[in-house]
């Protein structure tokens, strides 16, 4: 990563998303949406961390880096259609 | 840390908890709060990780290792009352 975008994503909003009550839910279709929006994200300078799911609940939380809320949800929307029930800006604890 | 310890946090439970409709809630305060709770959480068996937290929504997510969700929640209730709204049981995406 170059010098000008790690500065870039250094300046954008933290979030924290939330997919809820997905039924049938496994760690392979989690998986497989993930790679799809780190194939989708670059056009919407988004870029998508971590996440971490429960299949028995079917809850989803990612944690993206994106300039807006609306530009995390596009890349959600574009690359599998599953976008998020809730996202919260955050930033991260010391 | 030991390998025996290493090892017995990786066969932990992993927890996402959230805090919800916190008013007036500050990062020095977030801050605060997850210092006590490092203080407290050996006692316990837990090992709390990263938080993000939303100053306007009051809102914070913590990731914990725990040995059941009671565990983790302990920790918060005696190191600073505000035990969680939710917690979720997940595993980390790859």
């Amino acid at each position: 990563m170059g010098k000008a975008q790690e500065r870039k994503i250094a300046r954008m909003p933290l979030y924290m998303d939330q997919h809820k009550n997905l039924e049938g839910l496994t760690a392979q279709a989690v998986e497989e949406a993930h790679q799809k929006d780190l194939e989708t994200q670059d056009e919407y300078g988004v870029n998508y961390h971590s996440y971490w799911y429960n299949e028995e609940k079917g809850e989803i939380f990612c944690l993206v880096e994106a300039p807006s809320e609306e530009a995390a949800q596009a890349v959600h929307r574009e690359a599998h259609g599953l976008t998020a029930d809730e996202i919260t800006e955050v930033k991260k604890g010391s």
